[in-house]
């Protein structure tokens, strides 16, 4: 699904602690501007596509009416997207964004990821550990204080050190004076910095979701594929003040199914594009990244599907982060596939040779820098940094490495602080760190050690590091050892720890908190390292936007950033195999793919559908593509129409559009919806969940 | 299992078309002498342990006792052991050595592999489609002759090539000579060559195999653990000129259960140990070799299960290969932790130097080579090497390459051939090369599209070769394009392309051997290197093992060849975790595991188990473990008593024992055995196999 990005195997986390973030956080932060041609474009809320609607789709796009819908829209901290569908404090998103919380939420005894969940009552809706909402209230340009705050002549460390510095003044001073959370964004490669600020709501309620067996019906198997038949949507509420927030913006009802050929637009959050990236980084990706991740990715899923073995609680622990896995693991490996085929870089190679050539003929600027030598140069880079990890991916160590950090941060200025430990974050940051969330001893300890075995492997076990790390005994005793030697895994224990400040963390004989001290200093030379690497690389970026502007002129979208942005597109089938491929399907279809694959795992539909096979309306549309253009952080997106009401719900892309990270191609490329009113048909014939439907704005 | 060298994921097969093999195969060709303790070693049946016998257990054994042993044994050509259990041609085996088997006679409608089969009549037993069981007849020293044949100032290559050119020469005249299969095995790390000579068995008949649910019980979760309950056997028959062999030499089976203490013997073919490796071939193995392995394993594992997706008829496809895989998986895993412990390497470099200090000590010859130092300059052109892969694993391609090569081979003279195509293996590799065995070309289209992604992924996406392999598409579309473009999956085809030689090859027009043509050049350019390495490690080892031989004197066994040995061991149980480990279980031990783990995958057994449970004598032993030294390629083997009666059969090592390769170690490790006993109260109570129960010699 196009979870992808969303949860905890998005790319931001599986690379949020070691070097093997920069790699994609680079194609995170440095979007490019590109023309854009078909339905193609991720636009900001504050440069609208006026001409491309008009010209393509006769529609008059206003401020007002791309206000509401910014306004209806929020974003998860989780990775996805979701949006505001009552004035009582609905929000709708996926059943596989929400999972995350689902998960946490479950218990031995009660499985709500697996069994679905219903509060007829407001009194039985839960709260969600530790879920942020972001609602996007205001955009304002900042270049300007951004560049200045840039020495000419700064190094790339002092060049970073600069612009971390002044975007964490700028965050800080707008917290200060508004109260909302303030993200400076680098949008274009940076060449522009926008500072977003958003209305939190981290009062977060469930009320609705269906079994996994619903959401995720056909499972990894169908995952990424079309026609399809999920259900993959829940609901939660938004409280302020312990009461329903009272909602202005929101989205209402059609009640209507979307037909093949209309317009409709999608408010969400990509993660993260790299269209334009050069050759040597797309190559980068190809022979270098990619392949890393992938062997990343199939480790875990190997090691969940090993825990798992251990019984049904074990399978149940391992269960959320093994769809996770699962998902990143397809979704790289069409990425991948894509960019193995010649012809992807062959049409990348000719786009930047025709760019280079009325470069040249414009003859402007001889002297000027070559950005394309300086990014392939940059790659060698990248590629030796993938060696040097400093992660121990586990909840334990995480938390232990970041409680350490915060500690050390918490006595520089904040403008001097690591991005994340600014004062801005700050309130979000607690909150993570201090989740009631359970950790599970017996599935970190599995984890643990097959890092630590990793890590060897990585770094060659004659490695410094790896050696102080294993302590002279093998990575399952030391892992066994660690776990038994941490209170980390207890809430209050790391609230203690983060209110006794440096001093507490420095005193403290907690296996792991002494593990993460281990680590830091080599955390912080090698996050350096990479930030400067960033650095250059944002330069030589800004370097080639130069180049593009002087020759193709301004407009278009910035690359993804996992900030709010507008796609639009077309509700069309595709021609797959010689066979046409609808655009729509029904309740009707999905019983008769589970008959068509009976005895198959992932294929049963739950007791719930099967027992209210007769009386639910089987022509309802269920799901449905179009081509707007999308990429994981998408999942859960409100799909409007002309009018802005609600058709449909973000929930995958085919595996035609596998690609779209580096390039949307339309003729079988598509996204992939839950239906409005399939959703509304669920809740009233299957859930009976009446009463929630009749509160979903109209 | 210890069928980690058993089957197709045995590294000798994993390893069989690249330079990936040299790795190993440099362990498998380079024995080592070493000093035993405890129950260790893997002794030749020509140099019997005959003073750890006396000493230890107080056995006297005679060559008469041991011919005895070493001609009811017999070698299965898919990569593990068996034995000969009646006058009547009958062979015991594992159930995992046999899946191959099994799974080539299964199909869509009809699963052996799944469930089960049994002749009762012997007009109902089936012919194996390309099984071959080699009888060790006799053992002929060669060494002179092999040395004598390489000058002493020959480089690497040629070397190499002179001492495979007086090989062949050997082996052919013994073929001719004798009509048994020849092979010359280098044994002691180059020091010693003996010419084995077998009578070869290849009408191959199934007469009995269990459901995978009772020989595989547990599955995954449980392989490699102990206590077990698996009934992991399989019984064969071999016939000769259409009728039962009428064997001279076979095992009888006693009629008692093993008892703690009881001196037990092995007669089987360990595949690969690596117990003198030096410390920096040890690295090696830790830092690149091994997890590189597991890279590949685990990418293997995902894909046999994302194929298995597909459906029943996919799943069942893919099985047994998938089994192997994990279980290749889970043996590798075991090894690396053992090697990432540090205490391993540490006490490796103890006993590495005090060897170093005792040679300086005797001072004999200052101006000898330094092997040490050699064989770390080897382990950096093997890390190198690594990466050029020229492999496609799957059968298609397989059998391509080996077509095209054995063409071009057939116009060279015999001694001057890649090894495997010499006159004296002819024979095994056309039976292996036209075996009607089916072959699945959606699965082969599935694997392919792999390979050739990985084989991008290894080299790169603009490496020569690569490109020209890919032809301008993408993986995907290029595994379609060269499945729907071949016929080498009908053994017609290939036999008439065989009989066609260098020119119908040449001229065919087949996509697959046009691939593998287009490969040959690179193919044979890295053999080419690898074996040059080869070379160089065999002189640097023959150098240590003069130094090992001044300090320590002779004695001992080589490192395991995958040709036959003898290992003896006691029944013995262990501690682990503070907890009493008994040395048997039993029937009335498996149905209470099933029961504990009811609901769970793999832990089901069959209802041939559950309907006889009211008849079967719960109280006869199922398993049980010994002390004796094993390591893949041992599965299927005898295990007998001193009386030389069949008591086991072995079909996998304990976890603690999976460091096996590089230390034995007998404070945990373990051999695991089928009881004899056990297996005769299931073909009885069971099976309703009384008949068969007959036969087996008494």
């Amino acid at each position: 699904s196009t979870g992808t990005l969303s949860g905890r195997w998005e790319p931001s986390y599986i690379d949020r602690m070691d070097n093997f973030k920069r790699a994609i956080s680079t194609a995170l932060i440095f979007g490019w501007a590109m023309t854009s041609f078909g339905d193609e474009g991720m636009y900001l809320f504050n440069d609208l596509p006026k001409e491309a609607l008009a010209d393509r789709h006769d529609f008059e796009i206003t401020p007002e009416w791309a206000d509401e819908l910014r306004l209806a829209s929020v974003r998860f901290n989780v990775g996805g997207s979701g949006s505001f569908v009552s004035s009582t404090g609905l929000v709708l998103t996926n059943h596989h964004v929400a999972s995350d919380t689902l998960q946490k939420l479950s218990t031995a005894e009660r499985n709500l990821l697996e069994d679905g969940f219903y509060a007829a009552d407001r009194d039985d809706e839960i709260e969600a550990p530790d879920l942020e909402l972001n609602q996007l209230v205001s955009i304002e340009d900042v270049t300007e204080r951004v560049r200045a705050a840039v020495d000419d002549d700064a190094d790339d460390a002092a060049a970073a050190e600069q612009r971390r510095g002044v975007m964490a003044e700028i965050e800080k001073e707008s917290l200060d004076a508004t109260g909302f959370r303030s993200d400076v964004v680098t949008l274009f490669g940076g060449a522009k910095y926008h500072l977003y600020r958003y209305k939190k709501y981290t009062d977060v309620r469930l009320v609705w979701a269906p079994e996994t067996a619903a959401a995720f019906f056909g499972g990894d198997a169908d995952n990424f594929e079309y026609p399809r038949y999920n259900l993959d949507a829940t609901i939660f509420r938004v409280y302020e003040d312990g009461r329903p927030a009272r909602l202005d913006h929101f989205l209402r009802w059609d009640d209507a199914p979307v037909r093949e050929g209309d317009l409709v637009f999608v408010s969400g959050n990509p993660g993260r594009t790299q269209r334009l990236f050069t050759v040597a980084a797309l190559k980068f990706l190809r022979d270098d990244r990619l392949p890393y991740a992938l062997d990343f990715l199939r480790r875990k899923e190997v090691l969940m599907q090993q825990f798992s073995l251990g019984g049904p609680e074990a399978e149940r622990r391992a269960r959320d982060e093994l769809f996770g896995i699962q998902n990143a693991r397809k979704a790289y490996g069409g990425m991948l596939v894509g960019l193995q085929d010649p012809a992807t870089i062959d049409a990348k190679r000719t786009a930047e040779e025709r760019l280079k050539e009325a470069w040249a003929t414009k003859g402007e600027d001889d002297a000027s820098p070559d950005p394309w030598r300086t990014l392939a140069d940059l790659q060698d880079r990248k590629r030796e940094l993938l060696r040097r990890s400093v992660s121990l991916r586990s909840e334990l160590f995480d938390r232990a490495l970041q409680i350490v950090l915060l500690a050390a941060e918490d006595q520089k200025p904040n403008a001097d602080r690591l991005r994340e430990f600014g004062d801005a974050g700050r309130e979000s940051l607690l909150r993570e760190l201090t989740s009631p969330a359970p950790i599970y001893r017996d599935l970190e300890q599995f984890k643990l050690a097959d890092e630590l075995s990793r890590m060897a492997e990585l770094r060659g076990g004659d490695d410094e590091l790896v050696t102080r790390l294993l302590g002279g005994v093998g990575p399952r005793q030391r892992a066994a050892d660690l776990v038994a030697g941490t209170r980390i895994d207890d809430a209050e224990f790391r609230k203690a720890l983060i209110d006794g400040g440096a001093g507490a963390v420095e005193s403290s004989d907690d296996a792991m908190v002494r593990l993460a001290r281990d680590v830091e200093e080599e955390y912080r030379e090698v996050r350096k390292e990479n930030e400067a690497v960033d650095e250059a690389e944002r330069q030589a970026y800004a370097d080639l936007q130069k180049i593009i502007t002087a020759v193709e002129g301004t407009g278009g979208y910035p690359d993804a950033t996992f900030t709010l942005r507008l796609a639009f597109g077309t509700v069309k089938g595709y021609d797959q195999d010689g066979e046409r491929i609808e655009p729509t399907t029904d309740f009707a279809g999905a019983f008769e793919h589970a008959d068509g694959h009976a005895g198959q795992k992932d294929f049963a539909l739950p007791e719930s559908w099967t027992s209210s096979k007769g009386t639910l309306d089987l022509s309802t549309t269920l799901n449905f593509v179009c081509t707007a253009d999308i990429i994981g952080g998408n999942s859960g997106s409100p799909v409007v129409g002309r009018d802005g009401r609600l058709v449909g719900l973000i929930f995958d892309g085919n595996i035609q559009s596998l690609t779209s990270d580096y390039v949307y191609d339309d003729r079988q490329g598509r996204a992939v919806s839950v239906a409005g009113v399939g959703i509304l048909e669920a809740l009233r014939s299957i859930y009976g969940a009446e009463t929630l439907a009749e509160e979903l704005g109209r």
